[in-house]
């Protein structure tokens, strides 16, 4: 029998890409042509020179984003370049397609310098509705996207706000599958890239600007958050802990525990895993505390195995791959969120829009159970939920 | 009844754009999103990483342009900036898409300084197969495109060489109709933008580099070109004249002749004009040789309306536009060189392959006439012509 592997690479091969560009209008003889293009043409362009706005109604501007990536850090691959990023972007587009109607176009780019990205997608602006941000590793991926929110151009860094937006949806059933009130969870989030700090930052309850974080006043939000790198622990003045690091390390683990994921992951309620394949042993998993909550989400080998995490005792377990159960993917939000963007011409997305995403994806398992904590992506409507959720609070 | 604008507007106003994103890979369950997201996608990444020519392959990319501009000089409405120029880059993406089957990408951008340019291109070159330059004023775009080149990507810019390509050959199969030979025609080339001065160099077979120009031997050429801006005929040593300007004003132009287009015109067979609106006037037409050859391609609004220069007693006329008779547009061209480009995975657009473009398109009409000196844009199979004439240059 063939793996997943093996079936993925045949149907990449025999289909040479995942999407295509389709005509809408027709083009038939020479008066279609005079209407597309010179001269009926002309008087689009005359329009939009009056008002750019109008570049979303008379292009495909208004339905059509960019989804960009660096290709610094692949699904758990790493630092793999931008044309080996292609075929996750272009996957990325045929979700957003098919959930959404929503054109996305995969670009890739030759460099990963911060400054040069950002002045990249400045210029790239002008052709899109929107910009989805993706693969790209922190802490540049933090600086990127402040900048450009606060140049005003609308963009979302899936790794991070997506992926923070699936899980707190995610953790809040399973606190309730396991009886736990989810304020008081015991939480480890292994991996402090975009993903994990995102994800705590979201967890938190947190604003943060750049290096600095504040408790966002009334926010639900998870007490107590230890995040975990390679070197251990963050804790506040650890070394070897970027600015990004240290602002979160200043908030979470409010009892400064120094010590590896093994010291750590004792007694934890849940443990987040957005790091990278085999990270998390078994023997870990029976040190945490009764019905564990286990979420190893890197793509495409997790932490532990579901079947790995549940013989040693968890009573959820959750990763980010589509051929498993639980699957806590950003997947699920992106196309929603974008779909928030086209329909509302939004140009920032605030925390309040991010919380209302959440919240909505959580609401949707009326009750949820070990199995069933998050819709899937064919939930019905999801996307569509997801969008009105974002623009009401707009 | 209505006219052209008011209808392409209304057609633009219902549609939002002329094209759209399709899936070619089915998303209907769990096991296809295994298959063309995580885990199954991975598979192609690591395959990429292999050998970046595999993103030709495993990805759309093989089959996938982008067609970028500045919005720097558009149609004949000259510097509207790139929102504006948006829906021009739609109908060149629809064009492509119907002639060819390959995707074009619309990419405008927010800036027009030729090193800011060329680096946003150098970067997002790992996305496509090959870059269509649109509507990029002289004289960035030649510096931009050298550079390009220079580098190895595999760019061409259509309002140059598209234009060049098939006024040579319309111009050779007029010459045939009014019985006069092609290389002793005399020719006024009015606009010394990206399109004038490429014409230029190809009506008079040069090799150019930056600022200097060859003659290349054994090249089928016109020998008497005088070019002809807003300050009059370019010539050796003139003031208000770029460098690019230069190097063909010491090649053109070979009695060094000074003086209006008015003082030009007068005997000449020829009248290209590539400039702006209502430039050439009856008289103008009137002072020319007998059987006078008249190209009024600006767009929308031609140097002059075919009927007046009829009118005028032109023998031959033609324009840029879809909805006249003898449609001189690159629109003939781009499908068929990007076609060849994404066949044979083309590095760069040699002079040899454009003399190869630009006699297909003059040999597909057997027999020249006064209305029907070159193919339209529905001849069936030109682009594949056009490519298979480039791919057996390479």
């Amino acid at each position: 029998m063939k793996n997943v592997y093996q079936e993925a690479l045949e149907l990449h091969k025999n289909n040479k890409g995942k999407i295509k560009i389709e005509p809408i209008s027709p083009l038939r003889n020479k008066h279609d042509l005079s209407l597309v293009y010179t001269p009926g043409v002309a008087e689009i362009s005359r329009q939009i020179v009056k008002n750019k706005k109008y570049s979303y109604d008379l292009t495909w501007r208004g339905k059509t984003i960019a989804i960009i990536s660096d290709g610094s850090a692949v699904l758990g691959l790493g630092n793999i370049g931008p044309e080996a990023a292609l075929p996750v972007m272009e996957g990325k587009a045929l979700i957003l397609k098919q959930f959404t109607g929503i054109n996305g176009i995969p670009i890739v780019i030759a460099t990963q310098e911060p400054s040069k990205i950002i002045q990249f997608i400045e210029n790239i602006a002008p052709s899109f509705a929107g910009i989805n941000l993706e693969d790209i590793a922190a802490p540049a991926c933090f600086q990127i996207e402040e900048e450009l929110q606060n140049i005003g151009i609308p963009v979302f860094h899936d790794d991070q706000h997506g992926t923070a937006i699936v899980v707190a949806a995610a953790l809040k059933n399973a606190a309730k599958v396991v009886g736990k009130p989810y304020s008081l969870l015991k939480v480890v989030v292994l991996g402090a890239g975009a993903a994990g700090l995102a994800t705590t930052k979201m967890l938190l309850g947190l604003n943060c600007s750049a290096d600095t974080c504040d408790i966002i006043p009334g926010h639900s939000r998870v007490k107590d958050v230890i995040v975990v790198d390679k070197n251990g622990a963050l804790y506040s003045g650890r070394e070897h802990q970027n600015i990004y690091k240290q602002a979160v390390a200043g908030i979470s683990n409010i009892q400064n525990i120094q010590g590896t994921l093994a010291d750590v992951i004792k007694g934890a309620d849940a443990i987040i895993g957005v790091s990278g394949p085999n990270l998390i042993t078994k023997d870990m998993i029976r040190s945490m505390s009764k019905d564990a909550i286990v979420f190893a989400m890197a793509n495409p080998v997790p932490e532990i195995l579901p079947k790995d995490a549940q013989e040693a005792g968890a009573k959820i377990v959750a990763s980010g791959r589509s051929d498993f159960l639980n699957q806590i993917n950003n997947a699920l939000v992106f196309p929603g969120v974008f779909l928030a963007v086209t329909k509302g011409i939004l140009t920032t997305i605030t925390q309040g829009m991010k919380d209302a995403a959440s919240n909505t994806l959580a609401d949707l398992i009326k009750n949820p159970t070990t199995n069933n904590i998050i819709p899937d992506i064919f939930f019905p409507g999801l996307a569509e939920k997801i969008s009105d959720a974002i623009l009401k609070v707009k």
